[in-house]
């Protein structure tokens, strides 16, 4: 089959056969597909659309485009979590330590920051000496010693996915829900788990900011999941404020150590509120535990009895990391990092956060980047002080930002100003978690 | 902008601003836009639509991306036909000649033939010596000299059409009209034209072969030509079987010269008055004649008297070829071809000839190109004996194929013989022009 005429099954609004997926994928796999006729066809998917036979069917020929991991000989239940990326959203760092602590083993393939969001093996790397790049037999024994292992998407991985990932975001074919849904689930299929939770963003700092489309998104993740036997269930969350206190990549690993170590602060509540939540999600799905009842307080348990610190303690060792900073999270943070003041310039309530752009100005101090090639500095970020709800005085500080000095600081303080709505009245405060699908 | 933004508008169902086509038309000039970008764009634009202003907008930021020739200094009315492409269809050689003898300096500006039509580009190279590459200065002074030149589009005409036209090939963007109209146009708009002929093919071996669709391009390459004050008519001419006797590129040029020699079969007659009726429509566009039938007198006027030969020797002799063609026009041909029978399996009458099975056929037997970097034997072709409405008797020459030998010609003779629909009753005839608009 030529490309041009798999190409035109579609332009002309027509289901593609598993064969002609078949020749797509594998045409982008080995090469005989150019990047722009893979490109046509993304335009004509995202025009014409897949309908749920044809979009299982991209899914699976992109999860069999690599190596599916085999954990059979690891004697735990397998589970992981993907979140669809928002700014702050650092509960990877909690969930995987604290579901390892509760008898859960967790492969988790992580991705780095692009645009607003951040990305978890960015922050992993601001840990002196960690390593993510793993090859799978080391990752597999991190895994068996300390019950989870956090690493990179490897060539193995749905090598399909990478190569239409990139054309994606170069060509304006990023929003369509079925290929959205085909990438996420044909690198989390290949991770070979039992369990699988989704946390699904919603709001100003998600890449799908309105709920209605967050819900079908969810829905079809599970759907896919479910397809492919792996137990699927997602939440949906607000990003309509930062997660958490720190946005930056040092600033999101401090907060996650200081709330293993139950030392964290107000603003750090939705943090963990999330990361209990998700990780109880998993141990009901893995049947660890028979109500999500019990399984918050088996996750509340690992917490405070530090279980969960000593599991991400041995996981940042085996991992090349130095986990000093499991006792002194302090020691992660750049001393003398010039602090910008960002103050409310009248009385009231916060009432709306612009995520996005929040997310842009860390991008801008260098804390995230907006091409895939772009050098990440771990120790910039802001400190959200205020949140939705919050009461302010007029030069209050609605946070800091932390940077090397330069323009870009006041630059950013603007922006970041700007991007506060501050109501004279008390109007809300937010739900994080907007529904369980 | 940049290209992303950009294709995301035409996704989006909105139509582009003319910023916006000239950053994407910019973009395909400087490089800046790579290709994947271009054919996301593509089929964007093929889903999506175009509107009437933004066709015109492309076409205009096409025909701008590289040179308009000027012409101005030569006296004659400046006019060029175009065809959209056909089998056999060689009426370029005889109305370049016949338009030049009465009055009419023709800046004709052809193609190569690609899948199963040929090219005007490839015909003339059948000439010893001739040549197509040709000065922009060389060209005029062909022109000034005899009244007509045939040259091959350069790198200074509609450069962003080259890169697009070949990007549409190899993505399947190809069948959307305003795309058509925007690629045909700002190519011949490039030629400084005041008058331009359509010759629009409409049956099984035009590239768009449903009448309705031929007469929806015809009008918008008419209303395009005028919106560029350019006077544009347009024919929709009869492709259902191939034109004329020949069809192969040495073959073609012998038939028009027979034709310009007043030597024509039967089989040629077709050619013969589409190429007439063309001619006399650009005389009446050009004001050269007041009525079509006075034009048509001139025209054979011109063909009878042997002006229109004497042209075309001249014009051979200035771009390099051998003009003793024109004295002994069988020596074009080479002698010994392997001559193979296409015959009728029963008595009838001819009723429908598979146009497009005969033009791959003639591609088949090294007639035509398949890619555009194909080589193409100017010897072989085929002689279309019997056409429509003819009587044929079992066993009886239903066309000749010449080839260089091997078992290419019986595969081709089964092809052509299954081309041919033989009915016993008389049902009809074809009327060759169609319309005109």
């Amino acid at each position: 089959m030529r490309p041009q005429e798999v190409i035109a099954v579609k332009r002309d609004g027509k289901a593609l056969s598993d064969g002609e997926i078949a020749s797509f994928i594998g045409g982008v796999v080995d090469g005989s597909w150019a990047d722009y006729q893979i490109a046509a066809m993304l335009m004509a998917i995202l025009c014409r659309g897949l309908n749920r036979r044809e979009q299982y069917s991209i899914t699976g020929a992109m999860l069999h485009s690599g190596t599916v991991m085999d954990f059979s000989d690891i004697d735990a239940p397998k589970a992981d979590k993907h979140s669809t990326g928002g700014v702050g959203d650092k509960t990877s760092l909690l969930i995987a330590p604290l579901a390892a602590a509760c008898g859960v083993a967790v492969p988790m393939i992580s991705g780095r920051g692009l645009g607003h969001t951040g990305g978890t093996l960015d922050k992993l790397e601001s840990i002196p000496g960690y390593e993510v790049d793993l090859t799978f037999s080391r990752f597999k024994k991190v895994i068996k010693s300390c019950g989870f292992a956090l690493g990179g998407q490897t060539e193995q991985i749905a090598p399909a996915d990478k190569k239409i990932y990139a054309l994606r975001d170069a060509t304006a074919t990023v929003p369509y829900i079925p290929m959205i849904v085909a990438s996420i689930m044909s690198k989390k299929l290949a991770e070979g788990l039992d369990a699988l939770v989704l946390d699904v963003k919603t709001g100003s700092g998600a890449f799908i900011p309105k709920y209605a489309d967050s819900l079908k998104l969810a829905h079809s993740l599970c759907e896919t999941g479910k397809t492919f036997s792996v137990n699927t269930h997602a939440v949906i969350t607000d990003m309509g404020q930062p997660l958490g206190m720190y946005v930056g990549n040092a600033l999101e690993v401090y907060e996650c150590l200081l709330l293993l170590r139950g030392e964290g602060e107000e603003q750090m509540r939705d943090t963990l509120e999330l990361s209990v939540e998700l990780t109880a999600m998993m141990l009901l799905q893995c049947k660890i535990s028979g109500s999500i009842e019990a399984a918050r307080a088996k996750v509340n348990q690992a917490l405070t009895s530090g279980k969960a610190l000593e599991r991400f303690r041995k996981n940042i060792d085996l991992q090349g990391g130095d986990a000093k900073i499991c006792d002194k999270p302090e020691t992660i943070l750049t001393k003398r990092m010039k602090e910008t003041k960002v103050t409310s310039s009248t009385n009231g309530y916060v009432a709306e956060i612009d995520t996005l752009a929040v997310g842009l100005a860390v991008c801008d101090i260098g804390g995230g980047r907006l091409k895939a090639e772009d050098d990440v500095d771990a120790a910039v970020g802001y400190a959200c002080l205020k949140k939705i709800g919050d009461r302010v005085q007029k030069g209050e500080e609605l946070g800091i930002i932390y940077t090397r000095g330069g323009k870009h600081a006041e630059q950013a303080a603007e922006k970041l100003s700007a991007a506060y709505k501050i109501s004279r009245e008390f109007s809300r405060t937010t739900k994080l978690i907007r529904a369980t699908v």
